[in-house]
């Protein structure tokens, strides 16, 4: 909790546009610590809500206790927010798995996003997929074969003992590098990063090519299940996304079910002992298709001089979620954070000469869909680059998109003209640790939406602590690892 | 695996009473580095068995494998040994637990042993149990209150940041204070150990006592369900243990669940919020009550000098575990090693002029129970003392149970006699790192009962590795937790 206290008093800098003086800072802070609600709104949009999965009910469940609280602190024109179309909604409705036999073992796993249920409760033998075989010999090798079956890759997943701590902060040595580095002295790209992260995509889209091969298969055959894991899949924490498309004109992706390594190298070590391991599994969830558009939130404080008051500071984070727990440090801490500052400029009657406006992003985890939106309806449609009236109205946004952790200081976005005016803006919470100023760029989340079309969009340097090791993603995003 | 290949290097020191020679030592490197089987005497012990709860079929199953198997070494007197009475077997039978409302979530668990199922799939909501309530308060004030219900007790469990890595290894500095230890200087306690330790036993009698009351009221009523949970539990670990007594004129012990502490905390911050939260679960499991007895495997290699054949050099571990996984660490990793060890000598032909002779214990997670009775009806009787005539001719038991971390010497358990002996007989593994001989005591495991009877029995100083952090009693015991 002290930490996104911590963190928030930062964000409440849109004050600065209103106040420099000494004691409205002083009146922030005092509420920030002594009637701080940031994990309450946190625990709405967490536990209260569930999962916030694009377009599935706890994503609305969320959204409506934001607006409604928003509302209720007396913000202006606060509304769910139309950003154009997204695709299906989908929820677990059930999720049952166990190794049956040769003994009985309940496993560790989760269904990923998007796909299809069982039909009722199964059982069936788990049959191993050549990792090798490329596209055509997956077809020619296992037409026939999969009917009533659960696939897995022949490949056991190499398990790396822990020998880092979870917990990971910036030491003032990494936060002293980040700070001197400078953009016309920043080195080419001599180590071939781009060549690699070509590299990778390309080597990603051809696993997601064969996955697809893979899952048509399946379905074809009257196969069970995909079951499959990876080397972060440990002591029980499962990280997991989707399994194919949203689209609302996608056919259902086949089931895959993200597994905890420990169970699925257990299988095939078993498989291939020529043990007839049977898996039993029910799954059922459910696609929601009545609404395709997609909504973020938006609400502001109007400004106060008729002279300012079009001109816009803007904050958020996104709303959404993956399934596989409550999104608590992705992104429900910075959801909160930015709801948090906002009740506080409310609740002490800050009145800023220029407008400060949330939004609360949707869709951000299959593309930052939301924050593109509204940019693009708002600002400046990135396909064109026209820009709109209130393109040159805009200040800046500021983006709190990193789990948990404290905030160290911003990114400039190679934007070096801006580090005159962070760093006078920082200068309020050097006692608190945010003092560090890069050129470099971080990306990801939803303040790319507006540095695509030239305006100032930024986000915060903020410590990891689990957010790689544990929460990213995974079945451990829960209330307990907000900090 | 170079792990447990490196352990049991160090335990063929049975061989030293044969042959000094660099010759031998040498060659039962050379098997057991070029030729090891220990992963794979492991894998049948683990993954091939499944869980090794005392008295159940995973126990028995892992039994005829490693009586098939050193039998097939050629070993002599292989059996089955009954060492007394133990009790129940358990095992579960299936496990399904979720969130049903106010929205869906698997929950991560593992039901007590020797507790019972909830005859069929079971809907109910959850009851929060003030934890401050005495035992007449808890019957007073839930009396009629708990039919159909699902106990939890109304106390969060405090998360901790894993501020450390889960692998630990000793450090040379550790090592050296632990070897500097002196007998005659060892501390008088003066930090009040004894009294801490007496406190917390009190406290966790009282604790069970409550426990059993709570258990037994629930029964009564006809209640679902206890949930419980531990600041241990976290990241989709979960420690589990029993739930009560496993006599075999014991009743049957109400379903008690542990609970990963994120999933738990959850629970208890809706139901406190007001959310009516529903549990859909589904628990069989099975007791086993036609075999009271417990049984130990016995095997050995008759030395050969008529004079010396009746001296008994003994190694061993214990082979049975948890029911929360495979126990892979405790104890799988120490009865693979001791077998690997047996496997050697036959291989290489090594005749031993004195007897050695394997034991691997039943009964040891409930109270050393396989080797006490072993001790107790072929060396001494614990109760009056009484020696046996093999006392006599008894040299000395090596135990093998902390894991699957390297060793780095031994405990003397306060013999400082032994000290000479150990350095001689530990000193051809000095290029291991096994230079460390304490005279500290190491408690909990199977060589007590030969030290409790005046018999020299040790235990190796190994890193720990994640036995504490992760796999000891948990549901990560693990054949991919094996180093």
């Amino acid at each position: 909790m002290r930490q996104l206290t911590f963190a928030l008093w930062l964000l409440l800098i849109p004050a600065f546009v209103v106040a420099q003086e000494a004691s409205v800072m002083q009146q922030i802070k005092t509420e920030g610590i002594e009637n701080s609600q940031v994990m309450d709104i946190a625990f709405h949009l967490t536990e209260k809500s569930g999962p916030r999965l694009m377009n599935s009910p706890g994503y609305y469940r969320a959204m409506d206790y934001s607006i409604d609280q928003l509302k209720a602190w007396g913000l202006d024109n606060v509304a769910k927010d139309e950003w154009g179309d997204f695709g299906k909604g989908w929820e677990l409705k059930k999720f049952y798995i166990a190794m049956k036999s040769p003994w009985y073992k309940p496993v560790i796993a989760f269904p990923k996003a998007w796909t299809s249920g069982t039909n009722g409760l199964k059982t069936a033998a788990v049959i191993l997929i050549d990792p090798e075989a490329d596209s055509t010999a997956l077809v020619n090798n296992y037409r026939g074969k999969l009917a009533g079956k659960i696939l897995a890759m022949d490949k056991l997943i190499e398990y790396k003992l822990d020998d880092k701590a979870d917990l990971v902060r910036y030491t003032k040595a990494e936060l002293d590098s980040l700070g001197a580095i400078q953009l016309d002295k920043k080195e080419a790209d001599t180590t071939g990063m781009a060549e690699r992260r070509r590299k990778w995509i390309q080597s990603w889209r051809e696993s997601r090519k064969k996955a697809e091969i893979l899952g048509n298969l399946a379905k074809e055959e009257g196969a069970v299940a995909i079951i499959s894991s990876s080397p972060r899949n440990h002591d029980g924490t499962v990280f997991v996304q989707q399994g194919g498309s949203h689209a609302m004109d996608a056919p259902e992706n086949f089931l895959d079910i993200a597994m905890a390594l420990e169970d699925y190298n257990m299988i095939v070590r078993l498989v291939r002992a020529n043990e007839p391991v049977e898996l039993e599994l029910e799954v059922d969830s459910q696609f929601y298709t009545d609404q395709e558009k997609g909504y973020n939130v938006i609400g502001e404080i109007i400004g106060t001089d008729p002279k300012l008051k079009d001109e816009v500071v803007m904050i958020g984070g996104h709303l959404d979620s993956w399934q596989g727990s409550v999104g608590a440090t992705d992104n429900a801490s910075g959801s909160a954070v930015m709801m948090e500052a906002m009740r506080i400029l409310k609740t002490l009657n800050i009145k800023p000469k220029r407008t400060v406006r949330i939004g609360l992003w949707g869709g951000e985890e299959q593309g930052i869909h939301g924050s593109r939106g509204y940019v693009s309806k708002t600002f400046a449609n990135r396909e064109d680059m026209k820009l709109k009236p209130a393109h040159e109205k805009f200040n800046v946004y500021f983006n709190f998109d990193n789990g948990t952790g404290r905030i160290n200081g911003i990114y400039l976005q190679e934007n070096e003209a801006a580090r005159d005016i962070m760093n006078k803006w920082l200068s309020p919470f050097e006692d608190l640790g945010a003092t560090t100023i890069t050129i470099e760029n971080t990306g990801g989340t939803d303040h790319l939406s507006f540095d695509g079309v030239g305006l100032p969009g930024f986000q915060f340097i903020q410590d990891e602590v689990e957010y790689n090791s544990r929460t990213h993603h995974s079945n451990m995003d829960s209330y307990d690892h907000l900090v």
